[in-house]
């Protein structure tokens, strides 16, 4: 059995860990904050100490090589991030980088292709044939899995889901276009929503929460308060799932899947969120395409970037996973 | 070389034509009225004697099979359509139907999915690795060719991006959703907008092409007063073309495809629609993708569906094209 590094680089954390080839375990699962501020070397240099940490409590396994996943735009094939504004790096050749570092090969793909791509593998989608996902954090990512081979589009850039405008003249995303699923779905744009609300003089007790202070609620908080039952809280998460819905039902009858995953946060809202978001699929979209298709939280949390990426390096290495 | 006769079964019309292997030529193009009212034994019979027909003018040609394109759900493995509102049918067996009455081999795809098809194959998206097409007639059709291979999902339903929703509290449509694409940009969207600022004042000649029978206006017409230069059908081209872009700016930033086929009488209007349909995609969608995206008219008139439901037929049965 031989084992792959995968590691998960976010705009937030680095999450590293040691994968068998077959994808039976995961060992030495080691996190840092990346810390973008410091540069792309201070950055780089964190990821080849994690990826040797992981190693070094992989310790007796053969390790074959390293897949990264990455904010993109980015080029898998040349192995250079073309752009990431949450890094802020421009054309940093991030794979041969962790070559020359590591004495590994390595592959890279987009971070929320590497998401779903590894809950196909390993998670909630493990198997189905067409899978489309959604990571919701900071942004809205997306990944689409055909057939088992992620699908990247004709220049890597395929699977932006967040940034399907699902209100033409709606909602300005940081994207430049309206009405994105990501200016209404994300974490900020979900606590956005709910400060606005209370702006306007809902009534919640969301304030208690945080002191008083709005700028502090997160969308965390946001089901927090829902979980405890505030009526206002539950309307916010709500909207989102309405959000998600019509965002979900686009999905289900442009690629008629299998399973559509969500992963992120925004799993943390349970029942509360999927219950309504699959009532809105099956009120917008196709029956026939509602029918077959699965809607389904992420089940490897904070995991499945790290399964992902090392499936792409087996995939593109050895050929099968 | 041998010969596959392309059927294309409309709501409105049905078109056969004798297809060479090679995609080279075309002979033997027919047409007649569907006149669906019949029932689905006297469309069967129109089918029938229509590819006779075709056929009879292409004698000397080795004909080895038929493709056929029909609106659906359908299933292209039992070539059983299983329910077509425009033709009113439930489960007809159309491709063993055809396979009995001609003594052919023949196989059965979505009619958009064959326009698109075709297009990829013989016409304005020829060769291209990723294609996302959309056919704008009575409603508004889809077809995603994705390496050279009708990407049709776990059960032929992929491919509905008429029913993606630009507007989640839009127009209702009518599949049941709201703002979809197809209310907005389909040819009676077009017209019944045309009429709608008419009712409601708008200053225009329009009326005028009607001898005032506001019922008779049809996109044709509101493109004909746009080329002569009225200034309100000039908007409602242009609002036509900004939801349009809405829709193909969330097909580039989803599928980074190399060309977005545009077909069906839309393209009438020219460049007056897709210059700022380009525009609007530009202004929306993520700049790499745009870059390497091509957005074209459909240079197949009338034979797109005829040529690409002759290429199922050839790539499912030659597992070539």
């Amino acid at each position: 059995m031989r084992y792959v590094v995968g590691i998960d680089l976010g705009g937030t954390n680095i999450v590293a860990g040691t994968v068998a080839e077959d994808g039976s375990e995961v060992v030495g699962l080691v996190s840092e904050p990346t810390i973008p501020e410091l540069g792309a070397d201070a950055v780089l240099s964190r990821i080849v100490k994690l990826a040797r940490a992981s190693m070094a409590q992989a310790k007796d396994k053969e390790i074959a090589g390293v897949g990264i996943g990455s904010p993109g735009p980015l080029n898998t094939k040349t192995g250079v991030v073309l752009l990431t504004p949450n890094l802020g790096w421009t054309n940093f050749p991030l794979r041969d980088r962790l070559v020359d570092a590591l004495g590994l090969p390595a592959t890279l793909d987009n971070d929320a292709n590497c998401a779903i791509f590894g809950e196909w593998w390993r998670g909630a989608a493990q198997g189905a044939t067409h899978v489309v996902g959604l990571t919701i954090g900071t942004g809205v990512g997306g990944g689409i899995v055909l057939g088992g081979e992620i699908y990247g589009g004709v220049s890597d850039i395929a699977g932006e889901i967040g940034h399907m405008s699902i209100d033409s003249t709606g909602r300005r995303c940081k994207c430049g276009n309206y009405g994105c699923l990501e200016a209404y779905a994300s974490g900020p744009a979900i606590a956005a929503r709910a400060v606005e609300g209370i702006e306007a003089g809902a009534d919640t007790a969301l304030p208690g929460y945080v002191n008083g202070d709005l700028s502090k609620i997160t969308a965390q908080i946001v089901y927090e308060a829902a979980h405890d039952g505030d009526p206002y809280a539950l309307d916010v998460v709500h909207d989102t799932a309405k959000f998600l819905g019509t965002g979900v039902a686009n999905i289900v009858n442009i690629f008629n899947p299998e399973v559509v995953v969500i992963c992120g946060g925004v799993t943390l809202a349970g029942e509360k969120l999927f219950a309504p978001l699959r009532s809105e699929v099956k009120r917008r979209a196709f029956k026939p395409a509602v029918e077959v298709c699965r809607i389904v939280p992420g089940n490897l949390t904070g995991t499945a970037g790290v399964y992902g990426a090392a499936a792409v390096f087996i995939k593109r290495t050895w050929g099968r996973l």
